[in-house]
């Protein structure tokens, strides 16, 4: 069965000597001294490892039951979802007004990552839940607020998302569940919503569904669908529960993975409900939590990738296999450990060189994110919504292939369930569907996040890349092994970006056709940057000649690897996109 | 649930465009014309869509079961097993003296890729048996040969294969099985072996277990194992069945895929068994069917990826979700169907160029193989040798990875089980680990397979790229499309063969950090010759004005989007095996 600990260090390194967050100015970073972060990430460490991670498998072998109409979660998930809302972690970044613990947004992301590293199908409860809660909270009345908000601080009760129909996902254009306004300002909802993550479940007393639906006589398209609030049952005027509404599951599906927590088909049959935000503005308001929420997958990504990665490190220390083409090195031994052998070494560096940049990368998120939302940084903000489909796409796609790296070092074991490495895979796999497929998170970047403002944040985030280079050019530690390579990537970023400026606007398909490919070439050139902002940092530690020296040379090595054999794919990704339309569209449909 | 269509035409042309088999000289290839070549392929594609291809979920779903220690597959294996022996398909290029229909290999690879992508874990049963045959067929006493082969090569009695130990996979010279020789000739076999693919059933009467054991006072490491024939029931002088044999299936593995297949661990206790082929020279005999084996296992590969891609490319016909970026093109229906957007036809192309250039090496490969046994040519045997490992291990990761894309495109409806996409991905994973593990096939790639003879059939390989491109320079219709590329890939393909020259002579890591970006190198040099020579018999097919015109425009288009936008790869896979043992030597085993 696999482990976990909980990487308590390298978020240290991160907060502090990285992002130096005390330092920052943001509303709230003061309290984020190095202690206070120490003692609140060991603290859900431990839960992590004690509580979470011995679940994880469970949750994958039984998966949830549909009976009688009520989801059944996994043996245990109960009494831990208990103690992880009596611990207060649901409500570590949530407004003190109803309850919060009022944290920056970035404190909740790194402990965050530990509950997804360690069990992802049971956080994915509470984190839907904190989703439904900052759409209220950003959307809702004051009557609504007080309705719902405390008890989802607290998770008594739960919270979902309803998008999805059977004939319509990515294109919500299409959805046909009705809104009958009612007299008393209510609406009688009625559809079936599919994929609902957390549909139901038995670890709250309540369940808040937030609904996208169209009220008859609104525009087609997506500019006539609105957002609705429908509890499960039914809560009176005083905050107690009343009467079930019509809300039921119709469904369990059976999926790859994520077993423990329900995918469920959700029937809508005259569900009371009431209008959350304005009436044919649905979309808008589920856009507000658009940038959280991938953010949110892209870290799932990596962080099944740091589990992966632990256990397959742990692996090949102990497992006995062959001798080292150098000689032996375990001669007293049947054989030498697996981590001899260059090439399992060279897959433990892709998995542990992707994993601590694109962590990095979510830290550095979540810091603009909160810079947005505390600062009003308006620049921030527009960073944060570029980068927000790489985050999403780039860091799900590599943190899947990292898992399958991982369950690879285990050889035919891996694929034996009981180890617990293809769980990681079948669990990571979903991260690069669910909220919004890869291939739309490209499509979000070039047709839409490239030119938004004219073209502003894009620019900035090249500023940035330049002023940084110029800044460290006289860094000899980072020259040749970081700033050069960086320098290289950017430049192909950019001509990408130069190719789709001169090409795309006479034939739009001729940018689409390589869009995978620029997600892919902005996510190396961006794991790149932070390579080079942590060896920057790290050199200056050993310099310093502070901490732990260990640390910073594996860390410089680390990157190295990274800057020398991952950065080079901007090549490749630079060359087809400059192949433009023509290879993608020739073929006819048929022709396929 | 999916469906499956043989791909006869695009075999046809392989075989009698490309290949030219029945020019061949081949003993056997001259029955091998058009017609009948495509009456087998016909009829064996629609054994496959019809039988094996609906029972593929089933097995699934249902996976096997171990009852009162007997292993029952799932509902309707058996018989569909009877149909595919009643129709002879498990004859078909086995011995005619031993009741086979003698046809070459390479018609045995085209009908096997179909019952592989409409049903795997099925035809592994089959498979197996096939290699065990193989096995004593070349090794075997003509007493062995006669006891056991008719009834194999008709299937009435399974076969397997033996090597793992719990401790050792990759490294048999661990091996700890017992074989005790007795006063009249047998040996009694003590030990236990796991991951044993169909290592038992309820399918054929009887199973021929191959198994690797050390005779006492036999020589340390592989030197030392010698290879035994142990059957589960005892086979009497005069052939009928006699006594259960100390032979039992310990536990069957709960898998990530190929779930319809019985993988065992299997327990041999004073099991009677008989010596195949020398003493202490059981992994030569392994090794003899090592290179059919492992041409299988790339065959898979690309076979799943095919299977995944036919449904893909339908479901992108059938979906309508959003907009044509350059107008609607299905301006009467609420959306235009998936297949107009760039990006899903970018993941279409992939998989489509992948799995056709796929299909030309193996059957190439095949060709190879029955030139070095029919025709006893060393050099086609040097080249097979040479390129099995990329085979095996560059069209399992690929066909893997074309499996992720196909499912992809279905959304989320493609992480639900009941659309069957997830069964492809999970089934495929197997490929990459099994009958030597991609990491191992890069070793034995690099670090041996390349200086073997002298470095002969490495050289061979480039002369021959050579003499294609200096055959057609004159082809403009190739010129730049396909020949300029293939040039440079095979420059990279040169220029790492010379780094690892250089360098790993006084360091051998500094080949073996590169050994798996090599073999993905190779692998897109030798697709790229395969999509050469596919467009020069295409074009030379237009030109005669015969055939389906549509047909070889389509196999052009699909060869440039290939040399354009997937040969560019071997550019960074050049970088990387160019920055050494560094990267990935570097760290201590516990800095990881």
């Amino acid at each position: 069965m696999p482990s976990y600990t909980a990487p308590t260090q390298d978020m240290q390194f991160l907060l502090h000597e990285v992002l130096d967050v005390t330092a920052s100015g943001i509303p709230g970073y003061d309290e984020l001294e190095p202690d206070f972060t120490k003692a609140v990430l060991e603290e859900a460490g431990k839960i992590s490892s004690e509580v979470l991670e011995p679940l994880n498998m469970v949750g994958d072998r039984e998966g949830c039951v549909l009976e009688n109409g009520v989801v059944r979660t996994p043996k245990g998930f109960k009494e831990a979802f208990d103690q992880m809302r009596d611990g207060g972690w649901t409500a570590l970044d949530c407004d003190p007004e109803y309850g919060g613990q009022g944290m920056p947004y970035i404190l909740n992301t790194a402990v965050g990552e530990m509950f997804v590293s360690s069990n992802m199908a049971f956080n994915m409860y509470q984190g839907l839940t904190h989703g439904a809660y900052s759409a209220i909270h950003a959307h809702g009345t004051d009557q609504q607020k007080q309705t719902f908000l405390p008890k989802m601080v607290t998770c008594e009760w739960g919270g979902t998302m309803n998008l999805t129909e059977p004939h319509c996902g990515t294109d919500l254009g299409m959805l046909r569940t009705r809104a009958e306004p009612q007299p008393d300002g209510t609406y009688k909802i009625t559809g079936t919503k599919i994929f609902i993550s957390a549909g139901d479940q038995d670890l709250t007393e309540n369940v808040i569904h937030l609904v996208l639906a169209r009220i008859p006589g609104a525009p087609d398209g997506t500019k006539g669908i609105s957002l609705f609030i429908v509890p499960k049952i039914a809560v009176n005027e005083d905050g107690t529960l009343g009467e079930p509404n019509g809300v039921s599951v119709g469904k369990l599906e059976e999926k790859m993975g994520i077993h423990g927590n329900a995918t469920c088909v959700m029937n809508f049959e005259n569900a009371t409900g009431t209008l959350l935000g304005q009436e044919n503005k649905g979309m808008r308001a589920m856009f507000t939590m658009m940038n959280e929420a991938r953010l949110g997958v892209g870290l799932q990504g990596y962080a099944q990738a740091e589990a992966a990665y632990q256990n397959a490190v742990e692996y090949a220390r102990e497992r006995l296999q062959g001798r080292a083409v150098t000689g032996a090195q375990n001669p007293d031994g049947p054989a030498d450990p697996l981590i001899v052998h260059p090439d399992i070494r060279r897959s433990l560096m892709d998995q542990k060189s992707f994993v601590e940049a694109a962590r990095a990368l979510v830290f550095w998120g979540a810091n603009l994110i909160d810079r947005g939302h505390l600062l009003g940084d308006k620049d921030a903000e527009g960073l944060i919504s570029l980068i927000t489909p790489v985050i999403k796409g780039f860091l799900s796609d590599r943190g899947f292939d990292m898992t399958v790296q991982a369950q690879q070092i285990y050889g035919g074991h891996g694929y034996i369930e009981e180890t617990g490495m293809s769980q990681f895979v079948r669990d990571a796999r979903i991260t690069m569907i669910y909220e919004g497929a890869n291939g739309v998170q490209a499509l979000d970047l070039v047709g839409r996040k490239l030119a938004q403002d004219g073209g502003r944040h894009v620019m900035a985030f090249f500023e940035m890349i330049k002023d940084f280079l110029k800044e460290n050019e006289t860094n000899t530690e980072l020259k040749e092994a970081f700033l050069d390579p960086l320098k290289q990537a950017s430049k192909d970023l950019q001509a990408a970006g130069m190719f789709f400026m001169q090409n795309g606007m006479k034939n739009p398909d001729a940018a689409l056709a390589g869009s995978y490919d620029f997600m892919h070439l902005f996510g190396h050139t961006i794991l790149g940057l932070m390579w080079a902002k942590m060896a920057r940092a790290a050199t200056a530690a050993l310099e310093r000649g502070t901490g732990n020296a260990d640390f910073y040379k594996t860390k410089l090595a680390t990157g190295r690897y990274y800057m020398a054999r991952q950065l080079p794919m901007t090549r490749t990704h630079l060359a087809r996109i400059e192949t433009g339309a023509d290879p993608v569209m020739t073929l006819s449909a048929d022709q396929f």
